[in-house]
């Protein structure tokens, strides 16, 4: 029933989904993998807009638009800037079919002329030139993580999708990256989220970004397949009831890894869980037989990859004893088990629990694996609950997570905003109530500066025109709003944060594979002092703007701004 | 670039979306439409399950499923179960192909059976058979929404992906269907979310399942396309501050609808404007000549729908004054402006502002429709907000909604679980701790009675094997968990509320149309009385056990609930 899509998957299956110069000749592919963003994915006034511009004769205009989001996630002081690659992808294919045209036709009123259609179907991007951050970089609000120039009316149009690929994008990774901090280097973190995500293509893009923020794996096979993300998976609780007792175990011999000798993995199992009721002292009364049989059955499958899930019934009296039995039949038909998942309960009592058993064990038996055995949890976990094992002292080896990443329960949105800050080379600006709402005018450019110790000190929004800061050099660095706030600065180090990924209808830098968007990630967040990293109280990182363009801003705005009377 | 999918799209420009009878030919569209959702959209888990149940010889096993929740949504009362049809397309579909079996042959540990992957090859869900609710059905806790039957390996194959396209669409058509009922039956609801969803897709299903849950249209042009939406959309304040006065106008002129005579609509306005300064009270010094010019352009390009923002500057005095001064520049060329939309500051004052001011001018000037003018409102809107502007007496008649709706915010995961209640006609448990969280094994049937005021009154679950209630005839409800919670219902009517939708390789039942989904939302909360409903400390819907399960699934939970030993 899938045939369309067979053969092609046959032919790339060794393609690198990341790659984007060969992206044309895959282009018959199968739905997700190298999926065309279609440019109708946008609101529909981005389409009425353009036929006013066009309409009104506005098709040489040329403009600026800076996309930037004005509060970091989390009730944290960084995000993470991702989507770039999709975005580039959209830019590189924008373009409005014969169909797209004709469903524009059916949907806007009446009268719009015959020849904004056929100017729509000949647009492309590639009068737009980007510049962007790298992907995977740390950012901060009021950053322009992209700038777009180019003629007003496409520039426009590519709005709506551009915030779509970066908002959820950045949000995930930054998502990622957090619980990557909290969790520690050394914890295998995984995402479990594909059934609780915004639909099929939301859990892709929840396990691809989570694998860039700082996870090791996905257990979402498609993503894997598509992403080259390693998959991980053991068995669900319907597994082990699926079992009520040893009558129901067909399959029992097990050959021995080296000699081929086969043993009745069931028997031995019976055996071990007997004599490990008195060495942990628990009662194998209270042992569930199918639980046994199902475990056994599992190891039988996959001899050398055994892991189980032992809260099915009870983790103390139950699953944990009926593990252990298998474990030691494993290892006496010369297999290496893996470990247990817990699934409820109280996880850091649980997993110490177990740890305790494991080492028992390992004494006991002379096994000194068996107290490296892995532990994974997996109940509903979020940031707070893994502060909160930490500080209770738990013994898990990974961490599933799903529900509270690929939702991002704490902030379900980032909230990239799309500004257009100047216009046939004159400056424009959004006023607000609000100061924080208020736009940015001109053509900036952006440049991280570095103190001694290696650490990014501060970022600063220069005007277009204006000389980058040196390294040595004394900079001035001034609060966009408040006036009094403002530091000199000497960097070791200046970073010029953006890059041009997009002009002349081509892509301008080599993209780089995922791999290296994750390590980006990891190292654009080791610039950053701690204190902005904590959970609790991070420290802002600070962001400025050139003196230059301090008094460029305060003169646009007080001249947009009538003086009002109060009446 | 694009071309691939050109001609589909034409040759189906007619063809209805939700037609699942269509859907093999057109199995070659590109992307979204009628994507084909790859049963490698699974958790790992699931494959190495098949493979254990595989390798244990349980292949010939029949299992039964239950896809249920525990618990409502945004602290109401009441779920909407949507994805029906979706899970239907992907059942329909369920085949690996080569490439998936070479993906999975690539993660699985070595030494997996090449038998088994052969045995994949040629699964498919034919022997599943499917009972379900109606889409768009509500519902309620511990109601299983969905009944699989069929081989184990196949049953539990499905989960995760079934799962996926259950969860949110629900989440997603509740959301949508509490926004209803705060806003009530007349105000119009559009949805605005596309670039805070989880990615393109997750755009697609949030613009395709608010309207379900009872929205009249979407900003999203391609969720529109594909799905039929009503699409709607004007412009962003970047339009207004592309303006920054007059002389940027390039076109002024509009031609009378009637007698063709054109005009100087600038002129017109801004003659309007003088005059309205004076019957409005409001000094046209700090009106933005940019903004006018900007509402003119867009006047001569949509003459016949002109709708504008009006907060870029200040709504009281400016945005508010340039429009209607275009209005009536638009009324003298025969033309009927359509209305405003505010984007931020106090929505109930600035609504009540511009109504008084549309009641001013209508009366002034002679013209009753300018007292109907159309006023939209789309800031960061959620329930609350609108439950707050009714208190507040707003006059809104219309409200874009986009995070908050899209990301459900207030909970932005259903958790809908698949649980194995039954195999090989021997029923199965889950137990837990938590009395809520065990599994009701067995095969069940579910239906709905109805009082002699035609409100719904209990749902109750029974054995398969139990007779249907019947009208009029006295039945025991007892509470599932609370032995002496019970009481006699003599329902009005029952209905049934499971049908076969799937079974011998086939869809069973018509599939009904978005617009068919839509009105049985309406319908099926139509039977609920108001206090299930509301948002404020909403009556908890009864779900009843009959006797006969009760007494069923309390032997099983004692029989497989070992007594434990305090220690």
């Amino acid at each position: 029933m899938t045939t369309t899509c067979e053969d092609n998957e046959m032919n790339n299956s060794g393609m690198d989904a990341f790659s984007i110069q060969n992206y044309r000749r895959d282009s018959t592919h199968c739905f997700y993998q190298n999926r065309v963003i279609q440019p109708l994915l946008t609101d529909l006034y981005q389409i009425t807009m353009a036929y006013a511009y066009w309409k009104s004769g506005k098709i040489e205009d040329q403009a600026v638009f800076d996309l930037f989001f004005r509060k970091n996630p989390f009730h944290g002081e960084f995000t993470i800037f991702c989507g770039l690659e999709e975005c580039l992808k959209f830019i590189k294919n924008f373009h409005y079919s014969a169909g797209d045209i004709n469903y524009l036709k059916s949907v806007l009123p009446e009268g719009i002329e015959e020849e904004f259609f056929e100017y729509l179907g000949k647009l492309t991007a590639k009068d737009v030139t980007l510049y962007a951050l790298d992907e995977g970089s740390v950012t901060f609000p009021r950053i322009p993580l992209m700038r777009l120039e180019g003629p007003l009316i496409i520039v426009q149009l590519l709005e709506t999708t551009l915030l779509t690929l970066v908002n959820y994008a950045s949000l995930m990774a930054t998502n990622a990256a957090r619980y990557r901090i909290v969790a520690g280097p050394v914890a295998k973190l995984l995402e479990f989220g594909l059934r609780r995500a915004q639909g099929p293509d939301g859990g892709l893009s929840s396990s691809k970004y989570a694998y860039i923020g700082g996870f090791d794996g996905t257990s979402n096979v498609l993503a894997g397949k598509l992403f080259n993300i390693p998959v991980k998976g053991t068995h669900a609780h319907a597994y082990i009831t699926s079992y009520s007792g040893f009558d129901e175990l067909v399959t029992r011999e097990l050959p021995h890894r080296e000699s081929g000798a086969t043993a009745d993995l069931l028997e031995l199992s019976i055996e071990h869980r007997k004599n490990l009721s008195s060495v942990l002292h628990i009662s194998t009364q209270e042992a569930n037989d199918g639980e046994l049989a199902a475990m056994v059955s599992f190891a039988i499958a996959f001899p050398d990859g055994f892991m189980a899930l032992v809260d099915t019934y009870d983790v103390k009296r139950s699953g944990l004893l009926n593990f252990c039995a298998v474990a030691l039949s494993l290892n006496d038909q010369g297999y290496r088990p893996v470990g247990i998942r817990i699934d409820s309960g109280d996880l850091a009592y649980l997993s110490c629990l177990a740890r305790q058993n494991f080492i028992t064990i390992s004494e006991y038996y002379g096994l000194p694996w068996f107290a490296e055995l892995t532990i994974v949890a997996s109940n509903d976990i979020n940031e707070e609950t893994i502060l909160s094992l930490n500080e209770q002292g738990h013994k898990i080896d990974c961490f599933g997570i799903g529900t509270h990443l690929v939702t991002c329960q704490k902030q379900p949105a980032l909230g990239c905003v799309y500004k257009l800050v100047e216009i046939n080379n004159q400056p424009r600006i959004k006023l607000s109530q609000d100061a924080e709402k208020i736009t940015m005018p001109g053509k900036k450019n952006v440049f991280r500066l570095y103190g001694t110790e290696g650490w990014a000190v501060i970022d600063i929004l220069q005007k277009d025109d204006e000389d980058p800061p040196e390294p040595g050099k004394k900079v001035l660095c001034r609060h966009p709003f408040h006036e009094s706030k403002r530091a000199f600065v000497t960097p070791a180090r200046v970073e010029t944060l953006y890059k041009i990924w997009w002009k002349d209808g081509a892509i301008r830098q080599p993209i780089p594979s995922l791999e290296e968007v994750r390590n980006r990630v990891q190292e654009s967040l080791g610039t950053l002092r701690q204190d902005h990293l904590r959970h609790l109280n991070p420290t802002p990182y600070k962001v400025a703007v050139s003196d230059n363009l301090y008094n460029f801003l305060h003169d646009l705005w007080l001249l947009n701004q009538p003086i009002g009377e109060l009446s």
